[in-house]
């Protein structure tokens, strides 16, 4: 993508582009677009981190409240951001069998009344080999 | 709406009731959810307020970029939110006719390019008896 037409996208369509890069935070697209120009995607994306990493602790704890649990209830109801959609299915979190949706349910409760946000992974980064063979089969 | 209900939502449920407050913005819901437990609605009030005003400028900028145009783009798309929708409704603004749409949107586009973001106006403290009968024959 060029930065010039980065540059020149009317908010709309920058909110549009860029709403979801922070998982349905679109607010933060909406803050980052009044730090224009930006002179080039690599300081679009750095400006993504310093609003982000700005916010004070309750905001960064809502950041990651916003994701979806991965093979979660978001997934079931098709209710997943397109990106998030590609991540999980990219992992192969979409084809899960029943007893494997189950296995994963209950450690994202668990992390979840401890932590008091989801369990959040760029699932593409996840693939299911990284699952110990122990573990996948219990 | 009794304030024990609330403080014993969960996540996804307290964004799913309170995450329109700030309008598009449910960022704002999921950080404020932190503060918990809340003394009644006037303190999860404050909590909003309190977020939102401690923002740096460009989230607050973010914050009205997240709203509407009045009688504008997304209420002839049917992209509203519920909430903008009544208010929009209320105050007849969805009932307008061509002419009166193309009034408000010269000044909407106006504002737009001279603040970088919509005008936002709480819709239903507005009804057309306080548009001046002069500007409204024009």
């Amino acid at each position: 993508m060029d930065i010039e037409k980065v540059n020149s996208m009317d908010f709309g369509e920058f909110v549009d582009v860029f709403g979801n890069v922070i998982e349905r935070c679109p607010l933060i697209a909406a803050a980052v677009r009044s730090q224009r120009p930006f002179s080039d995607l690599e300081d679009l994306e750095q400006h993504f981190f310093a609003f982000t990493d700005a916010l004070p602790q309750s905001g960064q704890e809502g950041v990651l409240r916003r994701h979806p649990d991965l093979a979660g209830r978001e997934l079931q109801r098709g209710e997943l951001s397109a990106e998030s959609r590609r991540e999980q299915s990219a992992a192969g979190l979409t084809s899960l069998g029943a007893a494997e949706r189950l296995w994963l349910a209950e450690p994202n409760a668990q992390y979840r009344a401890r932590f008091g946000f989801p369990f959040a992974l760029a699932a593409r980064l996840c693939d299911r080999a990284a699952v110990p063979r122990e573990r996948r089969r219990s």
